[in-house]
């Protein structure tokens, strides 16, 4: 039975790019070897990391003075090296934009690194709502954002301007829609919601940013280590990228970030108008600040749940229980999820009402 | 054609286990999901990072009091995680074996955080033994080995007693034979050897060392965040993970440690005397040193390489030039390489000094 895959992530990816992978580990490019058993320095596989590249570059029109890398660690290890090549040793200041879980950490790892400005926080209504109208100081080295937040499903819809250089962790929303790099200082996403499996990070930095900080940066941590080695510093994580580069593929052959963004529009609409109409549910998140990629919503009271899941289990629906903080459901409609999958869902909240009378 | 693959790494894998992984990647554990598609809190997939922890202790015999973790980024960061959990931030020293490039590359990190006591270098000879007889201080934070070196074909054959505290980049031949972890402090290996596939990297690490350097360590790069959370403070590199585990149930599967160092001492054996009977090559690791994994050997003087080239390239053999710091020809032989491949090249070797008269 086709499964409908709403899981937050990893999540679902293209039917096509499971096929290529699935075959590329037993015989990749007609080598009679598998991509996971030859050298990250044959020609087959820096052709791979190259069209990775140049895909992100295409995708997002990423002007010139930027470098695109694939890394490991996650945006985990990014909250690190974020504040290591960006905040100067001597007074570091950086401002932070505290909208959920994943901020919360970004901020915690720059703080061990210097001052730190909380500008504004969303704590106060357990992150159901994007904070505006926040001063950023003109003197911080930058200004770090999160531009949609899975776990309370809250999306940052448009950037702010500032003096201080963008960075931004765009892991759970990055190519589902176009984004205007040169806003951007730094950005960087794990791959595994829109562009990959677990395991590649991709980054996306202002080359003229760097070596500014006065600080003794380890060579990992350094993104001029890696740019200065194209990826390949160290033995990449050959697998991740290699899937990756076929998700960006597909999301080409589909017409590109703009097609994406469409999709994902129509998706969320069609999810967000149940989530309303349907007597049985609320959404959590405000509407103004409503993501397109996780869309959350509690039972009111007294519905009786188990029922529900009954019901969606049995129609094939896997991923929806909503994360811990939160309780309820959470939608996630990442780009490779189709919209029947999300109709499969209304259909199910529509007979579970009719059923409740 | 079936290839003999002697790459360096990424290397050789099981079939079997390539076999697997790519049914994992449509449909992993019978769910109709792909591995690379499911949540890494999934029942499924915590089982399988059990499994893999599991496997590791059981394999090496971990003794209770070491914390067994899977990782990205590659020895790599683990130079620079290594120097940030164990070197004291006041007054910190750790002394360093340096046998070649990646023990430089690790020793030079360690330099950015405290006092480096290089206690010697076989840089003399272009890295082609491994130094004995050296000092190491007593009062050492730790001693770093890196135990097999695959650029230069040295091993470390048997490890050194020492007050401070043993630290080992295993990368290139854990899982080869059995070692005595209690000898050690921190052991590490990047998986894509004899372990799986690029992506992943183990680390073995002594609890009661931990926290005690007084220094503030990033949350990432902290091994006490990661035991903490079973591996899971982030999401970790799911397939490169399954793989690592399937890798592991093949060792066992086929005896054990035990079983692959009979396996692997018969094929060097054979693969270097062969490289001592030639009259067409000669071998550039000191004799006692010679690694079990990594065969390195030049043409003699007038030897026409470029027939060589031909003849190993026709008999399917993938991966034996050697490294550029070295030149010549290297022959990895990690555990999933069979005799069968070491006898082809031999053959080859054979063959082409008859050619040769």
């Amino acid at each position: 039975m086709k499964k409908h895959n709403f899981s937050a992530g990893p999540c679902i990816l293209p039917p096509e790019v499971l096929q290529q992978a699935s075959e590329a580990v037993i015989n990749f490019d007609d080598l009679d070897l598998s991509l996971l058993e030859i050298s990250h320095r044959s020609k087959n596989f820096v052709a791979v990391m190259e069209r990775a590249q140049a895909l992100v570059r295409e995708l997002l029109e990423v002007p010139e003075g930027y470098s695109v890398l694939f890394l490991q660690g996650g945006a985990s290890l990014q909250f690190v090296m974020a504040a290591f090549n960006l905040m100067k040793a001597e007074n570091g200041k950086a401002a932070y934009l505290n909208t959920g879980t994943w901020a919360t950490k970004a901020l915690k790892e720059a703080r061990r690194l210097g001052e730190v400005v909380e500008v504004a926080s969303a704590k106060d209504q357990n992150f159901n709502y994007i904070p505006k109208n926040y001063e950023v100081p003109n003197d911080a080295d930058y200004f770090h954002l999160t531009s949609n937040n899975t776990i309370f499903g809250v999306q940052i819809k448009d950037f702010p301007q500032t003096e201080a250089p963008l960075v931004c962790d765009m892991s759970s929303d990055i190519f589902s829609k176009p984004i205007n790099v040169s806003d951007f200082g730094l950005i960087y996403a794990g791959a595994q919601k829109n562009m990959g499996p677990a395991g590649a990070t991709v980054v996306i930095v202002k080359d003229e940013l760097l070596g500014h900080t006065g600080r003794d940066i380890p060579a990992y941590l350094d993104y001029q280590t890696h740019i200065g080695k194209d990826s390949m510093f160290n033995t990449p994580p050959v697998f991740a990228v290699y899937v990756s580069m076929l998700t960006l593929e597909w999301i080409k052959a589909q017409g590109g970030v703009k097609a994406m963004q469409k999709r994902n529009e129509a998706k969320a609409q069609a999810m967000y108008g149940e989530i309303d109409r349907n007597t049985c549910f609320e959404g959590t998140a405000a509407r103004d600040d409503r993501s397109t990629m996780n869309a959350c919503f509690l039972p009111k009271a007294g519905v009786p749940t188990e029922r529900f899941d009954e019901l969606w289990k049995a129609a094939g629906i896997n991923g929806i229980n909503g994360h811990r903080s939160v309780g309820g459901y959470r939608a996630s409609m990442y780009n490779a999820l189709p919209q029947e999958s999300v109709d499969a869902l209304i259909e199910v909240m529509q007979n579970f009402e009719k059923e409740q009378g």
